[in-house]
């Protein structure tokens, strides 16, 4: 049997680094999610698993410049956007292991019998348990937070979880690295090495999703591939659910006040945001409502000096770098549509960022110009300029599911006058998160943050980012007229574990 | 055109009663889904879902008589059943606006801003907002609790939810008579009658399950019918959630002390559990394993004796009833299948109950036997006779997903001695609701309850049936940087509506 090699590739200079891994076939994949499986129980321990998360933080951090460095040689995203990203990271383990010890995430809700009740209540005791062995594909343009050790990892780990990752093919070394440190963690923590894992290849990720003891999964990337993941998962014999992170336009609207007040901050401002990490964040502003007029005309203006300043960047590979190249090609030859700063190639391996315009009444109804409502991974953005606000509105109106919906006022709308409560109505719907005078690119890991939207955002309601996401691999049971020695000891009459808990008495 | 007329049917002599409705066309699902959506405002306001949910409950309790009557006439479920199951939907609609003014389901989580975290924290407020509009797929065997005014219905009604509901053609009299007194309660609190409507016609549901407009799905019924519908949903360009309650087995586990200790009540209790309603609730415990020798025999004998003295019942449908016979008669045929009482036809358009036994140790391992952990819908159960305590765990080992397991105990064993919790642990991961010295059937509506369980029990991780149902039919989002003003009040900081919510301050 021979197994394909897997190359950590330089994205500055497309050339074959080192050989990272090796893929993965089916068996080998059978061989670590059964691993996995039977190490489950070792995670049954609230305290082991907050010791885990916590002994893991400390491990990432004593690696810190080995991981920045590996990070950087094969995603190009820098040594100081990895090293917030890797503090990032490790502050989700932590407060992780915070939610773990609270316990709240249980969600124990205690009814004392009731004869009283239509139809009567027995002793009912719910709480929450592990699905079991959870599914993590990793993103390309998050290789700390949101891969090996990221988000999805950690709070599957939280809930009780063992997790096999499907690493990405942007940066197998990283993943192969995180890993080690992960099961170095395990160790550390008296923990079997099993309870995580990763695996490499395109036929390693389908037969993860396909295979009989993964329970759940989690996924940050693309369409097309968060699509085929989630259509495989719906279709097992025993579906599971999927929770994908797939595509977000990030629409933004800019009032005419608030254009008049600040142009020249929002065209900044804008800039800043979608080129910030050479464009490549899911939450990067992709179409810009922008109102015709003076106003509008300098904040185009303030965009193409701060976006024109921009150095070229390197983009995460070579695959995307075309395909931000052929987008943009695409999009610029459209009718109507202008090129202030027009993006494109920059040497053989970077981009250069730019922006488009368009009338936006060219989007308010189907025809050629709906690519410019595509994402289109990389540094560009689509201004939209409206003439009026049912213009806007039937631009808004068109657009599918997002991560966010971001709106810029003016200080006097801000306060409540005009239209600006109407505005933030219509936004709720396109979006999981609303942003309203800043931009959505940069994501607290928060209780109330939301990283999800409608389809294609997400592919389930939850969020993948901020502690609720642990509810992803949790399911409720209740046990009815039990025993109080054979209770779990989370439901147990006199709360021996001091936990949260929603009690119902007659 | 011209659409199928829908007949009521008198399953007692199998003779059409009334033309009860006309089928819905795609045309005719478009027109009330595009309503209910266009209603949706209308259930914004929390005060007005309360308001309606309790006038509903207060509208049927008025007809009690009329429902009562034409429910029985159409399932022959007897006036006794079908009186309990009013009050139990009226209870759950008024549980449900209860829900609705404790407003805790709103799960609202305000973070203030603090910029001494990793990455920093803008100011994040989060709450849940209603999907839109639900689909309701109406239960054969509870035409009121679990259909048109049922559990679907006045969850997503409480999460703000306009329903259209698919009528299931066992009872569309009982349907139609509910419809009307729906829409009659929407006028009496002041609401637009298009926020709910019934639909019939096996047509008419695979139209609704791939509107566009419909943005989630509740279903209580079979296998094929319901996978059928969740691969639907997970087909659309659009996937929505499907939350699907499918088919469940039930085990039943009697220790060997359990049996000595009490062997007549718990064959006359399994009886009276397995019988209930005919056989036709999901909870019916459908495989019960029992110890080989002299408390079996005496189990068994005292089942024998109960399920004998059964009296023959109707059956929902002909089909039902056709499906049944042929199912008891292949599992009957299987060797070393014993019948002590057997089930099968009374008369033409009877069922008598009965019960089959069989060695555990032909369930342990894959083979013809596998049919005999397939649900079988109607008044029979399998007693399957284990030897140790190995055999009956490897009879567990090879069950699918169930909405409960039950556990009967000896006293000794219920204060914690020998095995118990052991098997209590090895019952948990296939169910949803774990019963302990009691039977299945049965169901409270209360927060603590969990209907639901792995895939077939349900499609999802959600319950079906107690106030958490409600979660089903709501998606976060989170406001950042959101001025007062402009926020809902529900996230205003002063807490003008007075709701629980989760603060976190630096």
């Amino acid at each position: 049997m021979t197994t394909a090699p897997v190359w950590s590739v330089d994205p500055r200079t497309g050339k074959r680094r080192e050989r990272a891994a090796a893929e993965a076939d089916t068996h080998e994949v059978a061989r670590v999610v059964t691993a996995a499986h039977a190490a489950r129980d070792a995670l049954a321990d609230r305290a082991a698993r907050a010791l885990l998360l916590r002994t893991a933080a400390d491990v990432l951090d004593a690696s810190h410049a080995r991981i920045v460095e590996a990070a950087d040689a094969e995603t190009a995203l820098g040594p100081t956007r990895l090293s917030g990203e890797l503090a990032r990271t490790t502050a989700q383990l932590r407060a992780f292991a915070d939610v773990v010890d609270e316990g709240a995430f249980l969600d124990i809700r205690i009814n004392h019998p009731d004869p009283g009740r239509t139809p009567p209540w027995p002793d009912l005791r719910r709480y929450k348990i592990p699905l079991g062995v959870v599914a993590v594909y990793a993103a390309g343009n998050f290789p700390l937070a949101l891969s090996v050790a990221g988000a999805d990892t950690a709070s599957a780990l939280a809930a009780g979880c063992p997790v096999v990752v499907k690493a990405h093919p942007g940066h197998p070394a990283t993943a192969e690295l995180c890993a080690a440190l992960l099961r170095e963690a395990a160790r550390r923590a008296g923990l079997p090495e099993e309870i995580t894992a990763v695996v490499h290849g395109f036929g390693a990720g389908v037969a993860l999703i396909g295979h009989p003891r993964v329970a759940a999964a989690g996924f940050t990337g693309s369409v097309r591939g968060g699509r085929a993941l989630f259509d495989a998962a719906a279709a097992r014999p025993e579906p599971i659910p999927f929770h994908g992170e797939l595509g977000s336009l990030n629409p933004v609207v800019i009032t005419e006040a608030a254009a008049a007040e600040r142009a020249e901050s929002l065209g900044a401002g804008l800039a800043g945001s979608m080129t910030l990490g050479a464009g490549q964040f899911c939450t990067k502003p992709g179409l810009v409502l922008a109102p015709v007029g003076a106003a509008g005309d300098r904040l185009v203006a303030a965009l193409a000096a701060a976006v024109g300043a921009t150095e070229p960047g390197v983009m995460l590979d070579q695959r995307l770098r075309d395909a931000f190249v052929a987008g943009v090609r695409a999009r610029a030859a459209l009718p109507s549509v202008g090129t202030p700063v027009t993006p494109g190639p920059g040497d053989a391996h970077t981009v250069g960022a730019g922006f488009l315009t368009v009338p936006a009444s060219l989007l308010a109804e189907e025809g050629p110009h709906d690519l410019l409502v595509e994402e289109c991974f990389g540094p560009v953005t689509v201004v939209a300029r409206y003439g009026s606000d049912d213009e806007a509105e039937a631009v808004l109106a068109r657009l599918g599911g997002n991560l966010t919906a971001t709106l810029h006022l003016s200080a006097e709308e801000a306060g409540g006058r005009g239209r600006s409560a109407g505005l933030l109505a219509r936004l709720t719907p396109l979006a999981g998160r609303i942003v309203v005078d800043g931009w959505p690119t940069g994501l607290a890991v928060a209780p109330a943050q939301h990283h999800g939207g409608p389809y294609p955002a997400t592919t389930s309601t939850a969020t993948s980012v901020g502690t609720t996401a642990i509810e992803r691999w949790l399911r409720p049971v209740t046990y009815q007229s039990t025993p109080d020695p054979l209770l779990p000891p989370e439901l147990r009459e006199l709360n021996p574990l001091g936990l949260p808990r929603t009690v119902v008495r007659p």
